[in-house]
């Protein structure tokens, strides 16, 4: 059983241990990892993911290096921060990048991401993870991805609130319960659909 | 210059008197009347709207009353409680026969509800502000309405809280603050659209 | 193996029988009966049910009957119309009352809705399939509900096209090839959650 | 009068002219050159636009000359590809960037933003348009624009389809009667707010 965590934070090279979003993945990897089971955390803004819809984009392209990680796991946790109210500019070109899974099928209709779970966390001053995961999951499951119930961790601050995530004395009871629950149920899925994988059509 | 305010709570009769959309659109109309604007409060949910598109569903319908006062109007706030992230039932009950304003158009294409400003307010326990806002401006700017800058006053608990913005000892400044600039920004496009109306097609 | 559909769509009575939503349901419904999987179709609008957000709203509400249904199948298959882009306001109305779920849990927090397999179907005139399945995913899966991968059915139009999906001569071959793959995949979790229950917390 | 139209399409260099989004941005700049409004149009993917919530990125960030550009207009014009079923990365680039707007205040506490006019651009090949409205008028309106009614020209394929728009021997007549409401609407709220400002707090 492999995890990967895609950090979609904005923040890219140093600036990056500031990220509340990578706050929250490493708790989730660290709950995984109780439950032995390793997690890779990659800062998707420090690669160069260039535009597109495809799988490889050419010279320079370093999203076939993480789709590669993500084919290579069973479970997919995909962090993002809030802009806005939405998912952030990183977050939506490792989507569009995972479009292509959509032609990527064995000859039996299933694509190439099939039997793989995802899991969401979504961190930001304020509002947001609500329709953040709606957007998430609905992506997600189009390329393929299942969700076990309560597939989401998240924290926001009040209304207009400037608070971060990573700058709490401590994560909140509540957070860290969401944590829980999101890798037990998701860790469960995980290993009954790798015993017995979705059947493909006759 | 007359406002109307649709508060789309859940809460009918006496339990409504605990609403918190309609502790928010109380603040607002208070707002309106130092700008010496009136504004009517309806609750929805103390009304039979039965489900449909079309301005008038027939016997026992009360659509047809509270569109009257939305046509009376110049200002529109759209109040709704977040459940689940997402606007209430209520709300989207008033936004669907709304729908029919697609149809209601003058010889020269404008729909009857064209010229008017509206305006949203969104409470919830917690998250959801920023999307229910998207849901709202998109339907009402589909059938006809004007959206002033920074349409929205809101307040949301931090992440999975349970406080109720009525219980809060007093509205955070940062929500007064946002209602004053909606409100500002909304009469004074009011004012100029009711002097000088969209234009027709030739 | 037992499926519940609910028909979210505004049309009562008689008028039923021309539900866009209603033929799609009755797709789906085949294809499930085909595996052997009774499906009942429950049309929201014949019933009264209340506005709030508990498991029973008290006299004259029907929602504890679709309650027990819900809880006595293993799937349920959430059809809506779109009507402005959004799901309509019965489809929200359901979803709120399993808003009351989230604290219906047993002695090792699970709700009572964990276990059970959701799917949806959306069908529109034109445009906002993808953002319908978006809320229903993340609303099902806040109250419990799990997601197989490619879990929703839709059809819609060319923008602003006016043409309904029952009046198609017949079903487009792609609507029947994503219904059969949502079917094949939601039963087959179904099967493997039915004799592998999720934990719950130590 | 001016107006800026921003292309958010994935495609850069020789590939945009196979862009849909473009089609649609020069069938919208046509109709404002009708009115006598000239409008720019920047395919922002040829541009490098670096992640982050400010104005200026520093070094190699070509933000700042786009941003100079908004604000030089009267109108501004965000067209967007759907990819499953959301705006691009690239729109959401440019939404992040204007993000800073919120904390560029002049001493009465308006936006530098404030008093220009947004319309939005959508074009896919099937679903979508009705959500990315709503994104786009929401994060639009949050960082201060104004939005008359009807304020989006939108295009999509039947559920599924791969036609692309720029590909239709023409474009339908219903997408060039909206481009005309919107193209009239927005430049009828552009003079009158050109003529009387938004007023600020006292």
């Amino acid at each position: 059983m492999k995890a990967i965590a895609l950090n979609a934070t904005l923040k890219s090279g140093a600036d990056r241990s500031t990220s509340s979003t990578g706050h929250m993945l490493g708790l989730i990897a660290s709950e995984l990892q109780r439950h032995k089971v390793e997690c890779e955390v990659v800062a998707l803004a420090d690669h160069a993911i260039q535009p597109g819809v495809t799988s490889d984009e050419g010279e320079g392209d370093e999203w076939p290096m993480i789709r590669d990680k993500i084919l290579a796991a069973d479970i997919l946790i995909l962090g993002t921060p809030i802009w806005l109210g939405q998912p952030s500019s990183v977050c939506k070109r490792a989507l569009e990048r995972m479009d292509a899974f959509l032609a990527e099928t064995d000859d039996q209709g299933r694509m190439v991401s099939y039997g793989r779970i995802a899991a969401v966390a979504v961190v930001g001053n304020e509002d947001g993870a609500h329709h953040v995961s709606a957007e998430l999951y609905q992506a997600l499951n189009d390329v393929g991805f299942t969700l076990a119930p309560n597939a989401v961790a998240y924290w926001v601050g009040e209304a207009m609130s400037a608070t971060n995530f990573i700058d709490l004395p401590e994560p909140p009871q509540k957070v860290q319960s969401a944590i829980d629950v999101m890798v037990r149920n998701t860790l469960h899925l995980a290993r009954l659909i790798a015993t017995d994988p979705y059947p493909g059509r006759k």
